[in-house]
């Protein structure tokens, strides 16, 4: 019954089949909404993306991922109310099989990508990773780990994503392109930086950066109709804040409602001039 | 034979064992021409960095560690003209013990450092790594193993001689603290990017900036006597950038000789203002 609730409802044998290709590509273009995919949904930032972007559209699909969907108890709880416009789909940044899997199951079940948001992310693990107050207790392994997740992860997504974003640019949206969205942070800012520490976070986001900025540069360079963005949410009261949580200035703590609707503004109102920056949630753009 | 060249003449037992240890560190910071160590030292600009040291000073001990000191030809030539100023060490930045072996190493022999230079890096290797000119041929294993050798290592570096630079200050040199200087590049740019590629290369580079500033701050906030600088090096004739020098216009391939003369002008004229920024081969500062 729960694997039923996870497999996206096949096309029928005769539209996948039958129809050549190139028809079968331009009649899937034409779909209202477009079809979106939130990498990272199945808590915090990206389970709010998955919640908005049902509720706040009557049309569109969805592609939500996660590391093991069975426990996904919130994307489940979506899946119920919005049976026909939620695929869930096995994706494990650290696996690149995964990341081939979901590729391949996006594109048999709808054909092209519109929207890619990379909102998995890791900052601590009790026990294994911890955000580095001092050089001296900065270790190999959670540089490794972080980058791995937050820069790695991310970037192979895109890597695999980018035929069917290629395909979908903006069709069925209001846009004329793909988007594709990394969150990253403040904290990522060379420029910005004032404090130090949180040295395997913050490492991992500046190259999260470059990666994305290389990766804008080589769509721009191919035309392909696809903006890349990265976006700051702000410190969003979700798992991966709460053990941070007691340093935030009064007021600076948002919602995740708030912040993920502060992003799909960005993202819903993004220019070909926007590829390759970063944005805070406010829409004001970030030093490198 | 070779071992016995590459073992720095140990202190007599007097010196380190019966004088009380802070007046053998007073002793020692007294030491002309300061402790430099040049991580990275068997080629490339490493070995160049060593012999401008030794030669152009008539003063100072060098430490040069590399992998494979019984294969470091260069450095061998070195020791048979400097044997008393010259102290050479194994390293290998992708182990750590290697790294904690020859900080006890210095600490026994010099007492402190003065100057530390991380000048090892890798951008291609034939048949495991190569710069990649697409995103399609981007691969987990190059992102992290160019992540692991350029970022991560000369960040254990650095967390393992900090006591010592501590100790050393700007004692012996013309300077009031010691200079960490990381070897980065232009292409570890974001503002600066404008053709993309090298993304393994790059990400692990724009990284090393981030991680370089973030230790210069916690220098600065405890009010430790070092500088810590990032420097472009232009593009030198190394075996680093050998396979890519067709494309570098004429007169933009810089012998060792002069981009390593330029950059320790920079090392030499470093000011407290200098801390945690990045600078060109001939001192323009490089944007984030």
């Amino acid at each position: 019954m729960l694997r039923a609730l996870l497999t996206y409802p096949p096309k029928p044998m005769l539209r996948s089949r039958m129809i050549p290709k190139k028809t079968f590509s331009a009649l899937h273009r034409e779909e209202e909404g477009g079809v979106s995919m939130v990498q990272g949904a199945s808590r915090g930032i990206g389970l709010e993306f998955v919640r908005q972007l049902l509720e706040k559209n009557d049309k569109g699909q969805v592609v939500a991922t996660c590391r093991n969907p069975d426990g996904a108890t919130g994307l489940l709880e979506l899946k119920r109310k919005f049976m026909e416009r939620l695929n869930i789909l096995p994706l494990d940044v650290r696996n690149e099989s995964t990341i081939e899997a979901a590729a391949a199951s996006v594109k048999e079940n709808h054909g092209s990508l519109n929207l890619l948001i990379n909102a998995s992310g890791i900052l601590s693990i009790p026990g294994v990773l911890q955000p580095e107050t001092t050089l001296s207790k900065v270790q190999k392994s959670s540089l490794l780990l972080a980058y791995e997740v937050n820069a790695v992860g991310p970037t192979l997504v895109i890597k695999h994503m980018w035929p069917l974003l290629k395909a979908g640019g903006g069709s069925g949206t209001k846009r004329e392109f793909a988007v594709v969205a990394n969150i990253s942070a403040r904290v990522s800012s060379i420029g910005d930086n004032g404090l130090g520490g949180w040295h395997s976070y913050r490492a991992s986001k500046t190259a999260l950066n470059q990666l994305t900025k290389n990766i804008s540069l080589e769509f721009a360079r191919r035309k392909d109709p696809i903006v890349c963005i990265l976006l700051h949410p702000g410190t969003v009261d979700t798992d991966l804040s709460r053990p941070f949580q007691r340093n935030v200035p009064e007021g600076k703590l948002f919602s995740r409602e708030f912040s993920v609707q502060k992003l799909l503004g960005i993202i819903d109102g993004a220019k070909s001039s926007d590829n390759g920056k970063l944005f805070a949630w406010d829409g004001s753009t970030i030093p490198w």
